[in-house]
């Protein structure tokens, strides 16, 4: 047992990031029923959608789930009456203050956990009362801090210094890459990417591939004038680049963004002129397989490497 | 022992970073004194001035010591000469091709080890015969590779595609740091500003503070431009970003960048006006110690960790 297998009542101390159009009921039930915690990501969900995803991941699993919900999303208090009136246990909010939601899922009897990219806002949502953090850095996939601190340097340093448990996000997908997190502090591990391209994840196939065929530098934090994101290099990137590298203006990479481009990149497939969200972690997956198997192959990588890490002696 | 400890002769797989203004021959021999392996970084010395500190190094320590060059260094040849001459054993080269001067240093009865930042110039350095790469992620400080990709994601994807020993740079400073290294699959780590702050380093005292002061957040890569460089915070920094976000051309940030800024900024100590090259790492360092009292505390801090990720166990 440790901080994190206790606070949620799961087996592994690993987190499905709650990914906006790649993790529906499927992926998040999968990831409970490995042993894992599963994550619906309702970023990309209407109201209705989410209510429904609900209802089925409870009805696909009697382990613990949550939902992801970024705080700047519109319909924000529709989201949180239906997370309550369908008793969601567990919540995960990114992008926007703890402070404001923290006391009324708390008091409905909710675990909250916030998602930071520094220590300043793991203090700040510590503060707030919540019951872990994760901490995410640079490498991570899809909205990202603009200091651009690396996972192995901002675990230690929220670790260190604040009190509730650390869940580590960025860079992960591997048992060594786990040990390794929870080497600098943490006491679990968000992982995103290596999901998306998982048999259960609702990202489309063509996504899923561009995954698989991903390289190492394949992946750039983009648009850091609007939301600072990491993309995976394909022509709609490249567009991006070309617009920031000739000095547009906000409103000039705003229309160029559009609307609906991760929908169209992620969800429809259109990997040619979609906004596709990944990790650098990226490079390393090779293959589209059941959660089940990444998850117990991330266990035993795990503990293999324990075994020769311990072997060391100075 | 491991595969580091062995090539090198040493007690501890720790490299102190060649890095220009701030590793003389007292940096590199207290670091090979307490157990680690010194470089006097030979990247902002005239041959006569390398020649003087591998003569004083030898002089201080009986240990091994190397020298770190960048391949891009002017008068290179002449470095190579003295090398050989002094009958120096181990040299780390960068920021260049390893094909031209490994054959030369190798049937000199040298160890040469090579510097770079992705796979692909890692599997380029054993296909030419090194004995072994630093691979060196983006938070790392100093000059950088494009492609950004952090340690975390680095290491595995380096050591599971290389046969030759694998050292771990970038965001490490701490034995937990260098276990989560070791656990991403390193066989050693090369430590730079954790040994800028140190008494021993020849750093300027008000580019030490300024390390000491450093907060998370407080380091960007800049001048990507120009060569990549990771840059402490200050007026300069100041001025670098506005140019790049004005759109300034090459030739206006070569320009400002101008001649001498380094040596301004870490040996001369004029930290409004130089240029500071320091890692992300520099937020967690606290305070200017002796070079043994910090290989000391990593190596404790790296024993204490294991134990403690020993007990994890799922």
């Amino acid at each position: 047992m440790n901080r994190i297998t206790q606070l949620f009542g799961i087996k592994y101390p690993i987190i499905q990031g709650g990914m906006i159009w790649c993790s529906g009921w499927e992926l998040a039930s999968a990831v409970s029923n490995a042993g894992g915690l599963g994550l619906i990501g309702a970023g990309s969900m209407y109201p209705e959608v989410l209510r429904d995803h609900i209802q089925k991941c409870k009805n696909a699993t009697d382990k613990p789930f949550g939902v992801n919900i970024p705080l700047l999303y519109p319909d924000i208090d529709e989201h949180i009456k239906t997370i309550i009136d369908l008793g969601v246990k567990i919540v995960f909010t990114s992008a926007g203050s703890p402070k404001k939601f923290t006391p009324l899922l708390k008091s409905n009897g909710i675990k909250v956990v916030h998602v930071t990219s520094n220590l300043k806002f793991a203090k700040k949502s510590e503060e707030s009362g919540v019951d872990a953090v994760v901490s995410e850095g640079f490498e991570a996939g899809g909205h990202n801090g603009r200091e651009e601190i690396t996972t192995m340097c901002l675990i230690p340093n929220v670790s260190n210094n604040i009190n509730i448990p650390v869940i580590a996000a960025g860079g992960i997908g591997s048992g060594k890459s786990m040990l390794a997190a929870m080497s600098l502090g943490a006491d679990g591990v968000q992982i995103g990417s290596r999901f998306v391209a998982s048999v259960e994840s609702s990202a489309h196939i063509n996504f899923k591939s561009e995954v698989v065929k991903a390289k190492e530098g394949d992946t750039m934090l983009s648009l850091k004038q609007l939301t600072a994101v990491r993309l995976l290099n394909n022509d709609f990137y490249q567009q991006v680049k070309k617009a920031e590298d000739r000095g547009d203006s906000v409103k000039e990479l705003q229309d160029l963004l559009g609307r609906g481009r991760s929908k169209k990149g992620m969800f429809e497939g259109d990997v040619i002129e979609g906004e596709l969200e990944i990790g650098q972690v990226s490079s390393m997956i090779k293959e589209i397989i059941p959660v089940k198997k990444i998850i117990d192959e991330i266990i035993l990588e795990f503990n293999s490497e324990k075994q020769r890490i311990n072997s060391i002696s100075f």
